[in-house]
């Protein structure tokens, strides 16, 4: 018998608790001995439930002083909280799986090394893209292969909100006050529509892939909130999609990493993928590109990929992070042609990074040629608009 | 230093041992030791290479019966031979990595069971979609999760005719001839364009999926030999693509696995997978889908994939498959509808089996009801068709 602990027990923690009930038969078959659910932490114990009420603790001291609890789950979303308890728990030598993307990118080394002193597992497979199998296969691919970018759609409420606009022709705060109602979208979805949750998640990807880390802080970001039905519309009928891309790349030894809006054709690999649903692509040198594609969130989905990171660190079924270098940061450096929509009239005449633009009755859009993404923001901030003035999005 | 042979220097061959070669360090961070290919088995051995020429054997006792080999790595493509080389390198416990799908299909429970039995590894990920890593998630997922639907697109030399036909508006016959050139299709490419290929590739899968044998001899098959421009551009004005589609469902306690040509809607995942290019879709009960998709074959591509399991099997990071039940066969039960075009004019009225039907000059279009595979298979039977005078897919 193992014992385990998980910490939280909202929707996550209640989809990874029945997932190992439910299986426990064939987990004991793979690991060898049953895998018992021994305490619960949770805030509040004046709650129904039909879970065996002496399982819960709001306490965890109750967890980390017993030592018969080799491995504690991280669910409870609190970055600063759970770096404590993260940290506790490896330093007692308990494995540690997490589904929490704020503490890991924010003390994503610090947990590495700290698990690689005391030879336990430190997995968070959940915390990236869900149900999607994606930090395995990437720890695996990058021992064979030198991965040279990393993209993905790797948040799905604001996927969900630009499939919606687009398929319903809906204004953006219609559909995120129903994705609201629906408990799709956070009362505050700053972190979902602003791409800061894609950031996290690019942050783990990117510091895996290119075996380098790069921190929350260097990676390049803007949302997706200031879209209007109109920039829809009009890509739209040039066949093209808006998706929030979270993208790195390696160029000339440096790395470039952002999240931002980017205009898509039918033929990308990331084109069809509408909802909720999430996306990775890493491109390697034996191989032109690997995706992985599924349901990015939700009870279920999230709890299985808490419920096989809990059968690998059990086995000892993974692989090392290996930070081996530093590279040089060049994401102010980045090349590409932008769309523009600007809610007011304004003389572009003369202007030679301008390709094109055309007129409409409240607004112009415009396409640029290749310029720098700072020369872009510069121009923007000259114009001095306000942040629901103006959208801007990467033409791929 | 850990020392493994090669069985075979072919196009994978030669890949595997590139990586082997490129990758030694990382490969030796993170299996401890160096990997070393001590012995490659070669048929012929008057041939120019800058490997050094002490390396190559042509008598595969020189490997079997040295001690100090721990994994072969069977490249060699004949299936006769290869049944011999596995089984006895897995009964003289030497870990079997293998990318040849036929003699996996053939003997998969046989080697299975050896393999288990000799406590060494015997893994295939090359086997199936080439540099795609279907196999191992796939293991891991069937832990966690009832897996209730399997399909993909495994053939890419099928896949690359389809997709080349419909963007240049050719003729099968000039693509296939135009791939034979290139070295994209066999001289004989029965195996891939009849789906031979996918099915095996499939057998494997559904096993690993469904835990229970499902044997080649227990799949149907129809190719897309048969498949004209005329299909092709009549879909395409739909917005709709054919794929040749190897799929296998759990239904009612029964399994149901065919590998047929399907008609693909838009927003399918499946539709945007062009070219030589590969995926492999999973159901499970914690999610909707997971899909994983990739390159299907290749030098570096496959090499990469056997590489990877090199590792998995040295460092003992693989799970096992298992095989717990035994499920009926209702493939003969598959209900869908059709598209079929027959060169040919025919009496349909009265017919109610047919949805619709489309006269053409030299031939007719029909769209069937919801009908039994069977009973459509019957009425092409009935008609005294050649096989050159009709094709069939079925609308997903």
């Amino acid at each position: 018998m193992i014992n385990i602990a998980l910490l939280g027990f909202g929707t996550v923690g209640k989809g990874a608790y029945e997932i190992l009930t439910n299986k426990k038969d064939s987990i004991k078959r793979v690991v060898g001995e049953e895998v018992q659910v021994k305490k619960i932490l949770k805030r509040n114990l004046n709650f129904k439930t039909e879970i065996d009420k002496s399982l819960f603790t709001d306490n965890f001291e109750d967890i980390i002083l017993d030592e018969d609890i080799k491995l504690i789950v991280e669910m409870t979303g609190d970055v600063e909280k759970s770096y404590i308890y993260i940290k506790k728990a490896l330093n007692s030598k308990k494995h540690v799986i997490t589904a929490n993307k704020g503490v890991v990118s924010e003390y994503f080394e610090e947990f590495l090394e700290i698990a690689d002193k005391n030879k336990v597992a430190f997995l968070y497979e959940a915390a990236v893209a869900g149900s999607i199998p994606i930090i395995t296969p990437l720890k695996s691919q990058v021992i064979t292969n030198d991965i040279s970018r990393v993209r993905g759609i790797l948040n799905g409420t604001s996927n969900f909100l630009l499939t919606n606009m687009q398929v319903r022709k809906s204004k953006y705060d219609e559909i995120l006050k129903e994705a609201q109602d629906l408990g799709y979208a956070e009362a505050d979805p700053y972190d979902d529509v602003e791409g800061v949750d894609a950031l996290r998640k690019l942050r783990i990807l990117s510091t895996i892939a290119f075996k380098s880390s790069i921190k929350n802080e260097e990676i390049l970001r803007r949302g997706m909130s200031t879209i209007d039905l109109n920039d829809i519309l009009y890509l739209e009928k040039h066949r093209q999609k808006i998706k929030l891309i979270a993208e790195s790349r390696m160029e000339d030894g440096a790395f470039k990493s952002v999240v931002e809006p980017v205009i898509l054709e039918v033929g990308d690999e990331l084109y069809g993928i509408d909802g909720a649903e999430n996306i990775v692509e890493i491109y390697g040198e034996n191989y032109g590109s690997l995706s992985f594609a599924g349901e990015g969130a939700g009870s279920l989905p999230t709890g299985n990929a808490i419920v096989s990171d809990v059968i690998d660190a059990l086995g000892g079924n993974y692989y090392p992070v290996e930070i081996t270098r530093h590279l040089e940061n060049k994401s102010s450096d980045i090349y590409a042609k932008y769309y523009i929509r600007i809610n007011r009239k304004i003389n572009l005449d003369g202007e030679n990074w301008i390709h094109s633009f055309e007129n409409h009755e409240d607004y112009i859009i415009v396409s640029t040629n290749t310029i720098k993404r700072s020369f872009l923001l510069d121009k923007i901030r000259e114009l001095n608009l306000s942040e629901n003035e103006y959208f801007f999005a990467r033409f791929n």
